[in-house]
């Protein structure tokens, strides 16, 4: 059984493209960076659905001490140190997954 | 370029174990249902974050187009009637995906 961790945020008022664009570069680096990443999958969100949030982050990893080894790691830290001054609001939630389907 | 779809739930106070399982059940049938989803996945929240929602569900689709087939299907709204009566809060996010990493 995996974990699958989700991150949603809204971005504060006037938080601009070039802004989220060094969040998706600090992303990007990542998956190389950290080997507990099973898959890692972000994006902003698509303006297709009512009420949505501004960008979207999953993590599958294999389980709880991968995934604080994800939460942990310097480079995650630091694209959350690039992330949190930009939030309005955050939503989040980890959940285990059958590794298919 | 794929579309992954992401909701995430809070349930109001006095949501039982029993009304979670009868959510899980109506979201079981939709694979089966609902050929657009080229996987799906969803489960209750460990309790290993802070201030995390309750229950999240992943839909993994080709593209706009499929998503609006889940979204309209029969199916999906019956499982959204059971889930929206039980919602104190709800956040989500459609963004693209390459289909691999």
């Amino acid at each position: 059984m995996a974990l699958r961790h989700i991150a949603l945020f809204r971005w504060s008022e006037g938080v601009t493209p070039a802004q989220v664009a060094e969040v998706e570069e600090a992303l990007a680096r990542l998956p190389g960076a950290i080997p507990q990443l099973d898959a890692y999958a972000y994006g902003a969100d698509l303006g297709i659905g009512a009420d949505t949030f501004d960008f979207a982050v999953v993590a599958d990893v294999a389980g709880e001490e991968a995934f604080a080894a994800y939460r942990d790691h310097p480079e995650h830290q630091a694209a959350l140190g690039i992330i949190r001054p930009l939030l309005a609001e955050r939503a989040s939630a980890q959940f285990r997954t059958g590794g298919s389907d």
